[in-house]
């Protein structure tokens, strides 16, 4: 059977992308605007007749929301879910619940950009108890939850999951949606086309506009880079995401 | 371990509910009302600290849609969830977006009873290919869907499912949702509770109230009738239920 088409859908804006502020493992629901991308993107599958078979989020509900307004509108309600903690945002550590903006001017340029974009760089790790940590979120009970990331540990926690949940739902030959974030979808994108830790700095994956992958049987992508449903939203929006913070 | 609980909670007010037509397996949404209806149910659920570990659902938009506002409501948007066309509400066959009160008049009490409420009188079944016919729908490809339903054929496909999925997950202990209809909740209730024949066509369930079940280890409620977590409100809206139609 061939492999089914995997389509990455990074959730819209969240009520603290729009303060400015590094969120990570902090469950905040979706702003007004981020509701209407999750349609927008919901749209997009549904005029593209790209038809979610089954769904993959986070635990987290800015993700379990835009996958949910997504579905509803591509009238795929009703597939499968499956949820895991392996496709949460990369876990932001004591950054969690700052402005970015003040951050950058606390820190200074390079070690903000050493933060937020370096493969492995964790920010310091956050105070367990202190106000934004989740070390008593019953969600992870049983998981060895970090204290902070740098991408290299997304990449490290997330590539189990790929392996053991996502891999096989693309063997029975089904169209796979995955409603995730920022850095755990750059993860993904990093291990699908074999993006150098260099240049997965520079990579930015725009809110709310589905990414489509068509996959060959050892799942490499047959459009490398993935194709975007709105290629011209998708430039616009790339460029938005890289002056986060400035 | 101890058999886990079980929560019944039927979908809040549909925009079909509200212009009084039979439904069935037409995928309509909640109204506003409805959407309210199950936000109230998921504080319900937090307030009386009665926290799901896993979500079962139908295939339907109005029992998905109130899963995900009540769980959200309850911070428990995170959990796994299942789906199946078995928690679906009963089919209504030819009366599927009929006005109940115009079929009421059309038919005469008694066989407008019968229908709504005789245990094994079926609906004409409805044309195939017709207006609010499901058989071209995708979600049931591979399920020998029915064209209509009396209630001892919602009992009778329900409960493989409740043996084969929800009693394994009660089983391990866990706090079980069932975000469902009318009448899958009503051949539920007729199943636990080992109604009569006879005395479940007087059963009504209302809506958006949370329905408590505990269970000992034959799986027989040690409350029987359960318990809602909001008696008075769930008092009135049974009187209501009752006078549909009229």
């Amino acid at each position: 059977m061939a492999v089914g088409t995997l389509v990455l859908l990074r959730h819209g804006e969240s009520v603290w992308n729009a303060e400015n502020l590094f969120t990570g493992w902090v469950d905040v629901p979706l702003s007004a605007k981020g509701e209407g991308e999750a349609g927008r993107g919901g749209e997009l599958l549904r005029d593209a007749g790209l038809l979610p078979d089954v769904v993959h989020t986070s635990l987290l509900r800015r993700a379990i929301a835009t996958a949910n307004l997504a579905l509803d509108g591509a009238d795929r309600h009703w597939i499968p879910v499956r949820r895991d903690w392996r496709l949460n945002e990369r876990h932001y550590g004591a950054l969690q619940g700052k402005n970015k903006k003040q951050t950058l001017e606390t820190y200074g340029e390079e070690q903000f950009m050493l933060w937020r974009r370096s493969y492995d760089t964790p920010p310091p790790p956050i105070e367990p108890g202190s106000e934004f940590s989740q070390d008593s979120d019953p969600r992870y009970a049983g998981v060895d939850a970090p204290l902070t990331e740098c991408l290299k540990d997304v990449v490290a926690r997330l590539l189990p999951y790929w392996d053991s949940s996502i891999v096989p739902d693309l063997r029975t030959g089904r169209t796979v949606l995955v409603a995730a974030h920022g850095n755990s979808l750059r993860a993904l994108v990093k291990h699908l086309d074999g993006v150098s830790e260099e240049a997965i700095a520079g990579l930015n994956i725009p809110t709310g506009i589905p990414l489509r992958y068509d996959l060959d049987d050892d799942l490499r992508p047959t459009n490398p880079g993935g194709t975007y449903l709105d290629p011209d939203a998708a430039t616009d929006a790339i460029k938005a995401v890289a002056n986060q913070g400035r």
